[in-house]
């Protein structure tokens, strides 16, 4: 049976996951839309489904068995208690919440209806690429990850509209959670440091480098660069006590010309991730038709939340600010099981 | 709405594309299923599926809308024909038929029908590696391709099972029938070469060196060896005039150890072409959707049948054994243009 | 004419030097040697050459013209004072000298003498790949440097002789002159981060990063692993404002077997530097036929010492270490041309 | 003892020798110069050498203890046999002589002589990839070579100048030395086809495919292209029993910008093999001190003429054509040690 799922806010992205959903996998249906601009959802809608004026009312519709939410991110809190408040399982783009008070306030209602119910959209974790990577550090064999050299570079930024603040509140949480994912660690704290600005992003902060302190003691560095012109690449390399382990160049055709021997580089992130954004999809919608959530949890959103804040803190103080997690309550204690 | 789709063929293979066609793919529906074993059928059949013990009862069935066409070689002839009859589109697996006097019966039935309705198994067509290779050639700034250079190793074989013909009818298929799309072009000649038998396959002819005599004049070499244990490893190089481009390694992870700087090979087809596979049904099922066929053709297995014969004569005479194609009917005169 | 040379220090990278000097390079003899140990120095003499017992009395033999110093670190600062007052071009083994104040004596000797007399012995200078490197860096197509990725790793060092003092104050000059060379900038400030400890090295502070504050802005982290087990694994990378450029990897036989598709890593620094320290010496001996010196100077002699210090300080204090160098001397002002 | 050395030929290769001789390497002087052109003689004598009318005046001098032929191909029989006669060590680029009775006639010579003198200048025997490529196949952990995949591509040769007999007569050889080398085996025969032509070459025959049959049964295709306009391109790829190895990418800068992730290819055969005539200079004069040779023998040399001429018979048959090599004399029995 087809898992009816509905979804809030039909912008971009939110057009994005429902031609994924109607279009690419299989299981789903779209039955509901809703947006604050309703001609917007209107024209976002799939055959046969209801357009919503309140994301509340989509929410609790009996139509709707499971919930996609990419609204702006100030409008998430309300819309991940309603899920929780109706049961219903919930996809929710990133940022999960904008506030670590929101993060803990959806982790209390999701711990008290006492099931996951929430994944947050870290769509690194589902890319074939970092799932390798961390099946050769899982396997052991390279001894303990002491440290881990991450990369995140952006052809450009839109001018005026992308701020200083957002390499560091923005960028920096994919680098983060997926780092948290491969080394199986948590962030104790973060320190910023800003190397010689780049001529190319005006008055931006670009780049930075970001110093990621784990709880084990691993030590984490992150170059985010996001005006680098060349294309979006996204690199990461895991050093251990016997080896060392990286993401591989992508897949691209080896031409020999008379620029040289090469491989071509995606332009963005939709280009590099557009499978793990369908794997991602995927096994969401395996989990959801059980009632539940795998992957990126509320956990994960929150830790998300709070490196972003230590990192605005780290980038004036100039010192390692530290994160301070509340306790980790027992539903989110281990992973649920991977879906096949 | 949902493609209804009947399997005739409930084999190893069978099983697979009906996991594929329906867990993996949206807008697909398997309805029925068939087989010469009736309680293989039985048990590979999705819940509401109907068992037909006739392969052209099934073909006939009005609920069958496309036919996905998994069974021994010998009966692809008879099946195709039925299909072509019912107008229905049809998936049919390699080797489409297996002799020329049957390719030329279903193509002239075919052509007789008036539009594509078969699309034969030819998966590398769809794998995103050869796709964007083709791109690059396609794109001219190389100038034309003067020859290829083809490498087909299997790390083993199954002793007994696999034969000294099958490198030659069985394996050479794919690198012939991706040769041809690629360079866009016909095969005219095919010559084998046998080397220095690999101590490995006891009596097997293996490796074995093909070339392909293009209709242009372009070159292709192919190597071929089953048996060459560390892996399954598919490599292609067009020369062109101004430069060269190739596939690219396999996206493993690069681990640093002991025993160097190294990336995994695939094991086997199986992981090496898997998306591709579901690439492959992806399209078929849009095309089958609209009442016809895209990919490789009845024109395509037809070529195929042809050099298949062709190589198993050159390794006899030493010589270039020449492939005569009949005139190609304006069916296939261009590629219907690619679903997206 | 040949060069006529004496060695001092015949330990194991003088005996190294002196069959470079006599087996390997064109334009070179050598035609006396000194060692602490007599005997030893003996051993090592080449045919003809005089054993001098005090290292003195060869420096200022007339049979010798120029000088090569492999002697312990804290004798060099004296046989460097020696050979300025002879006017004889030398070549000095790393550390130049152990202490800020013997490098500002050496240093005010050869400006008063008003030529530069004096090469240290950083190799990677003269290593194809990090002179690719720099060509393309200094072609200026990237934009500038904003930041280098540097890495150091030893698959092993000698228990118990090796300290923890060592990464900062005897491996990490390697990565902190080459850096200084690459970027045409100096080291500003210096930041030392002790990662999870690798349990292969016992008590060993291993692995540590440190961070060069340039004094243009850029940002320079370097990993040093001392004990990684896997191979002696240098890299470097230099992220620009419009691209990136990389030391490629060594050029090792790609080899395809069970253990996927691979390439050798050097063990050690001599398997990686050879032709580098050949590379270094040619120029040595033309540039000293001239009587002055290239290369390495006296003030990158200094600029070495002031970082080892730097880190170590900074690794106790956390902090960033400032590194205070004197004005620069016109006669280093900038580099002598490379002789060809 | 320095070497002294006489040099035949002082054009474009004659006068790179000599830098080579007398400002790269160690153990040699060049004492005598001859050519044709004794204007060009007297230019390129380095200060102190003899100018000689005649070659044969040269051999014979007492002051010349060993000879580098750079002469015309026509030239090297009669002073090869010169050299023989004097019992003097001699280098001789290739091609060793024009036809297959004027290599018995040196070969005999040689023999009677009853000691190797003569190295013929084959210089990927020399090369540090072709040498760890060796290296690999020779431990035998790979299992016997099968194929051998040998690719030889030019950016562009000379309009008019270039025949289309040279890549076979020219070429080629290179190719056929280093594979019979490689492999430990001897040609047997030799089949060319000829590809769709380049329209870079006009009436040139380019691209070649050549297979080399070898004693042992494993098979070589060759590909010469000889105008591909991107660069030099020199690739090689032992395919074997258990595995492959194969010749890695030169060592360039990895660059990414706008056009890739990329890697510049050497331009000509000078900066590819620039080492490896360095190194096959290095090895003839520690040989030649010592009265006789290493490396390529006449033996290899008259190889080479066979081969030529089987492929030019070959161009023209369209068949296999036999390589048929008298009995091979003791003398070439086995290789002299490599000089360390």
């Amino acid at each position: 049976m087809s898992l009816q799922v509905g979804v809030i806010g039909t912008g971009m992205i939110g057009q994005d996951h429902i031609r994924r959903l109607t279009r690419v996998l299989s299981g789903v249906s779209v039955v509901a839309v809703s947006d604050i601009d309703r001609n917007r959802a209107a024209d976002a809608a799939p055959e046969g489904a209801e357009v919503f004026a309140e994301a509340g009312d989509l929410i609790r519709s009996d139509k709707v068995q499971a919930v996609v939410i990419c609204s702006w991110g100030p409008a998430h809190e309300a819309q991940l208690l309603d899920c929780i408040a109706a049961g219903k399982p919930v996809f929710c783009e990133k940022p999960m919440v904008t506030s670590e008070a929101a993060a803990l306030k959806v982790m209390e209602a999701e711990v008290a209806f006492g099931r996951r119910l929430v994944q947050v959209g870290f769509m690194r974790r589902f890319d074939a690429d970092y799932r390798r990577l961390k099946a050769v550090i899982d396997g052991g064999t390279l001894g303990a990850p002491l440290m881990y050299h991450s990369t995140h570079r952006n052809a450009s930024v839109p001018e005026g509209l992308y701020t200083s603040e957002m390499p560091l509140n923005d960028t920096l949480v994919h680098d983060a959670d997926v780092t948290r994912w491969l080394l199986d660690d948590e962030i104790a704290g973060v320190e910023v440091r800003v190397p010689r600005r780049s001529t190319r992003g005006k008055d931006l902060r670009d780049p930075v480098v970001v110093l990621l302190h784990m709880a084990s003691g691993a030590l984490v560095d992150v170059e985010i660069s996001v005006n680098i012109a060349y294309g979006y690449d996204i690199r990461g390399e895991v050093s251990c006590e016997m080896g060392v382990a990286a993401l591989p160049n992508r897949p691209a055709t080896v031409i020999s010309d008379r620029h040289g021997i090469r491989q071509a580089i995606p332009e963005d992130w939709r280009e590099r991730f557009i499978e793990a954004y369908d794997q991602e999809f995927r096994e969401w919608i395996v989990a959801a038709g059980q009632g539940t959530a795998t992957g990126p949890s509320t956990w994960d959103g929150y830790a998300a939340t709070l490196v972003a804040d230590a990192a605005l803190r780290a980038v004036e103080s100039g010192q390692t600010e530290t994160v301070a997690m509340r306790d980790k309550p027992d539903l989110y204690a281990r992973p649920v099981a991977a879906v096949a």
